[in-house]
């Protein structure tokens, strides 16, 4: 490419691909900066899409945005896999919030009575629905809910997907470093780089460490469960995301540390409540142990928008543990306010600016 | 090599390797036929040279045997160091026997009795012996002994510095698998295959799983404790060995399977039992998670000697969870074989023709 492009994305994790990918399609010329795509949180992610589960006390405007993007996935899904001609593993078989406990239960039941506030769809289920649902739970769950519209994808799939499409629609990739926005040369630049966009941009975006396990089914059949399930086991909050491959994530912890060491201790806590809430799984094979870094922010809210002070530079940053179910409106909402240059009103509440002061130059 | 070589050994385990070093050493042709050296039960193997905390009810020969071994092995460290330049982290800090529980307490006590009247060197300590010696013990477990002569050296250096001494003293390494004895020839053959000892000789040697991690110290220092520990703890039986170098051995599963699948159950297990005996051991980083196959025999003993009806051949396998310890008494009583055509009398109860028809010709 030797005409100046118009958007150079830096970062090719599921949010700057699919940016890439819109914009590539709206006739744009696009080059993705990055020396290892989807190496980031990506590759250790669950890749729930939970806008129900996930809408916690205090993150009401987070909430919402979270199940626009849900609401836009089955289309985003269908567009990608015609686009790239790759299956992301979308699976809409919903998903049971469980307490191990009494006290997990009642933790639990906190939480998705808030949720039935908002007129979230969650529904509490007697101890005998919520086992002709998932036999495979163990006998003492005390009780749990649904969420029928908190579905799955597959991020290792994704990430793929979205470059061959990207790719396709005529993005091209530049597997190197960008160590400083004035190494990158157009029209427009989106830092779409995760953590790493507390250095390119000054933002108050931090590293937050979770470790995840992959498990195996036996025999390499898929898990005798559908659903993902979300639980509570003994005070640790847990999550278990079965695919059609036999794979089952177990996730995740939350640390604020900036290293990604897998640490004994938080294999057998995970291990623990897993193995507690769905016994067979003690018989899977473990086939991975890893950590990753979540772009987290100081309200827990993604970075979208103009850069104040940097005309022409973007961010899409800060998507903390909601990457994959964010990355469609991300890339909806970014392409239009390239293509228009008017930001939808949705992003009113995770532009930069909310920061002030905070943000550093860089 | 041109000629016929006098000893043919096949397998470039630990005790292969030592026999093809002490042969070479005695001026002896020797070839050594493997494609894989040290891949077999010792690349997962945790390295106790525990002859006390390993005599078990019933198996007062094999006792014997584990002592006299462990007896050779300092001289046998020292000999190697010398042949290979090589320091195989022998370490003479001792081994503690201890128990989580009241009922982990009470057998761990009833195996030490036995041990005891062996006259084996094993000591019950107070809890605040106990605590003085170990301060990384966690405060609930309730009792210990001490077997000061139980020690450890490092498999994964001792492998390498058995390569060196033998390939420095002449033997010759063929990285080959041998599918059957008649593809060897040599005056002797020496079969120190471990598992596939079953395959090439008929005896019956069979695959016993053992699922092992491997932790780190943070910072890559040394672990907080010296000692060995072995331990009971809700009635799992574990053992954690600390290493210089920042590594810690827990280990083991003993399972009646042939795959080498790293499960959820037994790495949950495992990690639950070391930390609740020492509790810093949640902070370590788990770096490695595999499981091996030791070569088991029907009376838990090994199977060294000559093979009945076939001349020229001998056999050094079934060492089961005994093979690092064993490796000196077994080298040195096969090369007196060799060379001597005598048998000592310590290899009588250990001889192949003890299983009679149980054997099969392969």
């Amino acid at each position: 490419m030797l005409t100046r492009p118009d958007v150079a994305v830096v970062g090719a994790g599921p949010v700057g691909l699919a940016i890439a990918w819109r914009c590539a399609a709206r006739g744009l010329r696009v080059t993705v900066h990055d020396p290892a795509p989807g190496s980031g949180a990506s590759h250790v992610a669950a890749g729930m899409l939970s806008p129900v589960a996930e809408a916690y006390f205090g993150e009401h405007e987070l909430t919402g945005l979270l199940a626009e993007s849900a609401a836009r996935w089955p289309r985003f899904a269908a567009d990608l896999a015609e686009a790239s001609g790759a299956d992301v593993g979308y699976r809409a078989d919903g998903t049971l919030v469980v307490g191990l406990t009494a006290d997990d239960l009642a933790e639990a039941r906190r939480l998705w009575s808030y949720q039935q506030g908002l007129g979230l769809p969650i529904t509490p289920l007697r101890p005998s629905e919520l086992r002709d649902r998932e036999p495979a739970l163990a006998p003492r769950v005390r009780g749990g809910a649904v969420a029928p519209g908190d579905h799955q994808v597959d991020p290792r799939r994704l990430v793929p997907a979205l470059r061959a499409a990207a790719e396709r629609a005529g993005a091209v990739l530049r597997p190197a470093r960008v160590g400083a926005l004035s190494e990158v040369d157009a029209r427009v630049t989106v830092v779409a780089a995760g953590c790493g966009a507390a250095d390119l941009t000054g933002l108050p975006v931090r590293p937050v460490k979770g470790q995840v396990l992959r498990l195996r089914a036996p025999g390499r059949g898929a898990p005798d469960f559908r659903h993902v399930i979300r639980g509570y086991a003994d005070g640790e909050s847990i999550y278990l995301v079965p695919r059609d491959s036999g794979e089952v994530v177990v996730g995740a912890t939350v640390e604020e540390r900036a290293d990604t060491e897998v640490t004994a201790g938080a294999v057998l806590r995970l291990l623990r409540a897993a193995v507690d809430l769905v016994p067979e799984l003690a018989e899977y094979d473990l086939v991975e142990a890893t950590a990753g870094l979540r772009p987290g922010t100081p309200d827990n809210a993604p970075i979208i928008g103009s850069l104040p002070g940097r005309p022409g530079v973007l961010v899409a940053t800060g998507h903390h543990r909601h990457g994959i179910v964010l990355t469609p409106v991300t890339a909806d909402l970014v392409t239009e306010l390239i293509v228009t240059g008017e930001p939808d009103p949705l992003l009113a509440p995770f532009t930069p600016d909310r920061f002030g002061k905070e943000r550093r130059w860089n």
